[in-house]
């Protein structure tokens, strides 16, 4: 089907690609012109505003918003309220936070907008692999559109979760665990690199992928970074978080269901970011007073 | 190659049965006579004494233990020293504590006996899928018994890891590893569950396994676990443990490496096996004394 693509980063420009590989007339917008440009070249019809974006499409529209959570998604929305029609459809294929994505599926329901939250999982990779996708919103709408997910998704890696908000909801679950996992693998990893074993981590990670338990895409990618940099020595002990991993911490405490490994895998991120741990030096400073332990000087 | 095999539990079974598969002559015993007839069927040598297992081997002996870890372990070695030879090998296919292991070689080494420690990973899948399989001990010994490894395992499924331990100690970290991934799963499913939105579960698992970030052997397992029981209702919220878990967590405690999820996983089955937590009424007790606050009576 013929549909706008906003947002031209590696993953909305990856998607862009593989609709257009699946047959898809694509329209496609970036705030960067380059980014407009290259996507041209794949065959994309390049729009160089939002205007001229949906200028380039029919009724009832459909645009992909493949954007940074948050303030963009808002903006963008509210920009692209003012030139589309009743009717038209927009889909958030990014990482919101699914009560926002309930209250846009609700405030543009008011303007005769439809609004489906698409969560999208399968990184980079997506492109050659496809990517896994959850849709939450009206079902006739999800069926609308229905095209678009299947082109985007491997064979029955896209699903109709429910109403509003739900897509993003088990697409911030899944990272939620996704945490866990990566924090599971971390913990290993740093432990059989402190063994006096001397142990080829990077054939761990190989052997493990040939019938053990812990075998799964994440120990593939371990394996590739390991192959690349066998110590890591290029990468910093430094991690972000998008979101996604707090607000599953936060789902947890709305529900009271105790979710101690994700937690502990998001405050893992939060320590790995601290340049000087204030808690820390709360507990040498205790000890000191208390025990007479020595405390290391700066 | 000829081999005996002391264990015919569901792991010693089935790798008896991919070891016939694979053209290896295999004699097996079991303290229970009936899987030694089973084994029987299957066109291995039963035996139905540890006497008997031996004569019908040749020199070099090379036996495969594949009993619970601990003193089984421990009192099936005793037994067989007395009956077997210099120069025979021992395999200890189990999950032994590598630290026990490492001790068991260098007894065994005195009285010119080998001893190789192998962790196996698959489960009862093995049989079909192979066994990961993960090898500490002499290398030329590894050499020696590298055929049944390689009959095992999946292609490229088995390593020698390194000096005797080392394959335990790899298994007991991928082991540490799979207890924080499964409770990642456990807690993502669990909120989702308690969420509003009805979420198909089973459906969700499918998805995932189709293109996402988490796609695992694990979640795999789950998506049969889901098909088989939607809320699981038959299942019991009571998890055991076998030892790797708490043995990676004493690991990271010697070796001063932080293990947040890998513990957290681990206590998680403990709070799975309380019927009352002491803990719990301590905190109830406490917030009665100074707040007042309400406590439920038994």
């Amino acid at each position: 089907m013929k549909l706008g693509i906003i947002g031209l980063g590696k993953m909305g420009a990856f998607m862009s690609e593989r609709l257009l590989i699946h047959g898809h007339e694509v329209a496609a917008y970036d705030k960067s012109p380059d980014k407009t440009k290259a996507i041209e070249q794949k065959g994309a019809a390049g729009a160089y505003s939002l205007e001229e974006l949906v200028s380039k499409l029919e009724l009832p529209r459909v645009i992909w918003m493949m954007v940074p959570s948050g303030e963009i998604v808002q903006n963008t929305i509210d920009s692209l309220v003012k030139i589309i029609s009743k009717g038209d459809i927009i889909i958030d294929g990014g990482n919101s936070f699914y009560k926002d994505s309930v209250k846009r599926y609700n405030q543009l329901k008011e303007l005769g907008i439809n609004y489906l939250d698409a969560g999208t999982s399968g990184g980079i990779w997506g492109l050659k692999n496809g990517y896994c996708v959850m849709v939450g919103g009206d079902k006739n709408i999800f069926e609308h559109c229905e095209s678009i997910f299947k082109s985007l998704a491997p064979e029955n890696g896209y699903k109709y979760i429910g109403p509003s908000g739900s897509g993003h909801y088990v697409k911030m679950i899944h990272n939620g665990i996704e945490y866990g996992m990566m924090q599971a693998f971390a913990e290993g990893f740093e432990l059989m690199h402190a063994s006096d074993y001397n142990i080829d981590l990077q054939g761990v990670a190989a052997l493990w992928d040939k019938g053990s338990v812990v075998r799964s895409w994440l120990l593939e990618l371990l394996n590739d970074a390991l192959k690349e940099d066998k110590d890591l020595k290029s990468i910093k002990d430094y991690v972000e978080d998008s979101g996604e991993g707090r607000w599953t911490v936060l789902d947890g405490i709305e529900k009271n269901i105790p979710l101690p490994v994700i937690t502990e895998s998001l405050f893992a991120r939060f320590r790995s970011r601290q340049e000087e741990s204030y808690g820390a030096k709360i507990l040498a400073a205790l000890r000191n007073e208390f025990g007479g332990h020595s405390i290391k000087l700066k």
